[in-house]
């Protein structure tokens, strides 16, 4: 085997694939009732081609599993045969890769430069020695076996690369001319899942992670902020996601940093999902690695460092802010296709007609940078199109009709506006022009109604009575004035299940009591549930 | 730790890092000579700010020490702390990063979606039951622990997606309206490397596979090509390297294809690189995972199946290919900084100026779309500078005298043509449109010296003999008439190292014998030693 070459290894793993073809593969459906479901309703489909129904809960009444119908129909990702792990299907996925170019681009523009550390850690960089024989942290995946035997040291599955990061920083930093570093990672990382829940809690998950060392606190704490404002820039442009940018309490921080903020969104069910983080981390890491160096009096200093990440639980977010009893609802900056065109013709003589009207309306579109659909399939009905991409969340749905196109207009539906009342004629002179105009509308009302949504669900309550009934009947973002201990966020979490989210950046004037413990503050917090 | 809510383990493991600070790592320069020595020049530089040796071997006399002498040098790698492994460092992970998106962007142009499929595969995918209790395979990676227990079944680190997609695709494909399904994914792969070499040959590295169904052999067959050639245009347009595209041999192609198809670069030292795969996979997956289709006429069919796939050694490739003593050299289209403008002020009276034309030319060459740098590091000569970027490769140098600016131009420095003589001058008039010209140039003359260089590389040899003396005396491609078999190869290899690398798809005309077996044949080889 070893003296095959690298790019025979590449494409040969000779022995793995002989094995494979040899060997029976069990059968899943019996362990995956969802995947078993999923293929019964395609072939369904497939037979009829005009199936209308939408295997979709209600979310009013079952909102865990109208999530997971959602993501099922919309095709955006599937179980995977190991436990807590999914496959994001090319949909899904293309949601993923937008909203990972459009972070990485304000990453760029920002200073950042992308740069890729190994998959495995070894063991002693994570745990003392004494623990290995106790067994590993339960949320590690640890690879003992490779090369053919047993490892003399396990190798961890990076949960994070932090350690990693900062063993190479104490390496490359000598120097004030090496810093500021300013450095982002996209990669998979591995924390194994008792409860996975697609896109929000997957044994593996894709992200993103920033570490930057600097030279002053000062400056890292700029660094810190910066990449929040990024963050919260990002949700509120892109994602129609508005978020309350704010401060954890120390119980809820991170364990290496000083401070720890986040960005909380409201979730359409009122519970809170944590949008992203970005933590100053003081001189924690740079003791622990003696990342230090020479100021320009040459005068040896521990570099002060942030680190910031987003993760895939943002499709999550997406799905659970925008979507509705139909489906998934994209907002345009985040949708795969921005634009479907169905071409309607009932006779065999307007089809010409119809499909040359589609792909001139089609490449105008395009050229005008829309990313756009036509859905030309036979023997499907336009009822069955319009559900189908309804479902996935098409932001605005042409429809062309030999009489709407003799009258020189097509029908226009955006998804955020359903049914008849939502429809309206748009001129087929400067189609692009107007479409991209109804786009950014529609971009526009999906963050409004999220954030009407948010503030109807925002509530203040004084007392911690009040909070404990009302969290129940109406959960939500719950404001109060706070002046509570860990113990005291503790114990609110064992009653409520509710946690503190954030302090948030914009306080409130003036001072109040703590609503639970009666003392006169000037602080204020955000509790809810959260994901 | 499970109570913990996802968004908290996501930044807050917290006893991986709590024991993080309290561990020592271990110093890992005793293990790294190269990152010591590393360490050494750069504090050296850091010190004297002007040095200017090139710790960098000759090509011609060491050409294995050279190639690590290049990467450490231009910072493209660094070694990891876990065998075999590399950090990529931001400069070498940017010119991935250009490879990586202008690819992309070719396989969407054709058709293709990305999607995302699980690092683990279960260990029954790929081994049969009884070989459990033997072992591992030598080339993978094994989980045995996780979620602080030892799996009843083991998890492999994926050392490719293969059967993991095609047990997707037995899912996801039911009817001809299904196809043609055509994916790709962008992940990390790990195949355990006992002789690791930065970006060539390493434990975990980074690659696309393309898996595509289709309806019939036509359509399979065609795809195969397609994507060949899609490589072939990228390294020839982007990349700068020509290319034989070619067949494997039974010898050499991937076990589970019908048909494997090449594309093999020459190396500057007359070696041969696979640079990429595309496999006609017939139907021994569909039949293996039991992918069956319903044709329209409701026949149950098995699909034709593609794979195709490049890695992070094309990035090892570039350097081995354009690289020379005085390091990196990238053709502009592969190169993240493809000018830099370095201003020459050696009074301070002239500083000012000097930098206000930097910053004008550098925002209308940026305003053209062309990556630019300004390097306005204080107290480092110009001399520096110009050896810190000719290090690095940066296609084209500008620099900005007071005398030259005086006289409405500036100095251009190309740097595939070091010193003096590549000298020429640029009026500042225009200076963007000009620069871009200098680019389309370089970027052409690149191209041009590989071609040339490999065409004076390229043998002819009539005999085995004559073939055994040449490729020690002169390594290159060795044309030859071929109809040996598998037996014949394994014996030239072991005689001589070399392997028959494709038959390529440019065959010469007519007949001749085989240079090996002495029998009439009509297929022409390529013989070359081969990274």
């Amino acid at each position: 085997m070893r003296n095959l070459s690298h790019s025979q290894i590449i494409w040969s793993p000779t022995l793995i694939i002989l094995r494979t073809l040899r060997a029976s593969v069990k059968p899943l459906d019996a362990r995956c009732p969802v995947l078993r479901t999923y293929e019964l309703t395609r072939s369904m489909q497939s037979q009829k081609g005009t199936l209308m129904a939408k295997n979709i809960a209600n979310p009013a009444e079952d909102f865990s599993r109208w999530y997971l119908d959602v993501i099922r129909e919309a095709e955006l990702s599937d179980p995977a045969p190991v436990r807590g792990c999914m496959v994001i299907r090319p949909y899904g996925f293309a949601i993923w890769e937008l909203m990972r170019d459009d972070l990485d681009r304000r990453f760029k523009e920002t200073g950042h430069s992308n740069a890729y550390f190994p998959l495995f850690i070894p063991q002693s960089f994570i745990t003392k020695e004494a623990e290995h024989v106790e067994g590993f942290s339960p949320e590690l995946a640890v690879v003992t076996h490779a090369g053919g035997k047993e490892l003399e040291e396990p190798l961890v599955v990076r949960p994070t690369s932090e350690t990693i990061i900062n063993h190479m920083f104490s390496k490359w930093i000598n120097s004030y001319r090496d810093l500021p570093m300013l450095l982002n990672q996209w990669a998979n990382v591995v924390r194994w899942e008792l409860r996975p829940r697609p896109f929000l809690r997957t044994t593996e998950f894709l992200w993103q992670e920033g570490h930057t060392a600097h030279a002053d606190e000062d400056e890292a704490r700029e660094e810190t902020m910066r990449m929040l404002r990024v963050y919260t820039d990002f949700m509120t442009e892109v994602a129609a996601i508005p978020v309350v940018p704010g401060r954890k309490t120390d119980r809820e921080k991170f364990a290496g940093a000083v401070n720890t903020y986040t960005i909380e969104a409201m979730m359409s069910n009122g519970w809170a999902l944590q949008g992203g983080t970005s933590h100053y981390l003081g001189t924690n890491f740079a003791r622990a690695f003696d990342t230090m160096y020479l100021d320009s009096e040459n005068e040896r200093r521990p570099v002060h460092q942030t680190s910031w990440g987003v993760t895939t639980r943002l499709v999550g977010a997406a799905i659970m802010v925008h979507g509705d009893e139909n489906g998934l609802k994209l907002p345009p900056r985040m949708a795969p296709i921005q634009v479907v065109v169905v071409p309607i013709a009932r006779k065999e003589d307007e089809k010409d007609a119809v499909m040359k009207a589609a792909g001139d309306i089609s490449a105008a579109l395009r050229g005008a940078g829309i990313r756009v659909h036509v859905d030309d399939r036979d023997s499907i009905s336009p009822g069955f199109k319009f559900n189908h991409w309804e479902v996935r969340g098409v932001p605005l749905r042409l429809e062309l009709g030999p009489r709407d196109l003799a009258e020189g207009h097509v029908m226009a539906s955006p998804r955020n506006r359903p049914g008849r009342e939502g429809k309206f004629t748009l001129p087929l002179e400067g189609i692009a022009e107007s479409c991209s105009g109804v786009l950014d509308t529609i971009q526009e009302e999906m963050l409004k109604a999220a954030l009407e949504f948010r503030n109807s669900h925002t509530f203040d309550v004084e007392s911690y009575d009040e909070f404990k009934k009302q969290i129940v009947e109406r959960p939500g973002f719950y404001r109060v004035w706070w002046d509570g201990s860990a113990e005291d966020e503790a114990m609110i979490q064992e009653e409520t299940k509710a946690t503190v989210r954030c302090l948030p950046l914009e306080q409130r004037d003036g001072t109040g009591r703590c609503f639970l413990t009666g003392r006169e503050t000037s602080t204020t917090a955000i509790i809810a549930r959260a994901y």
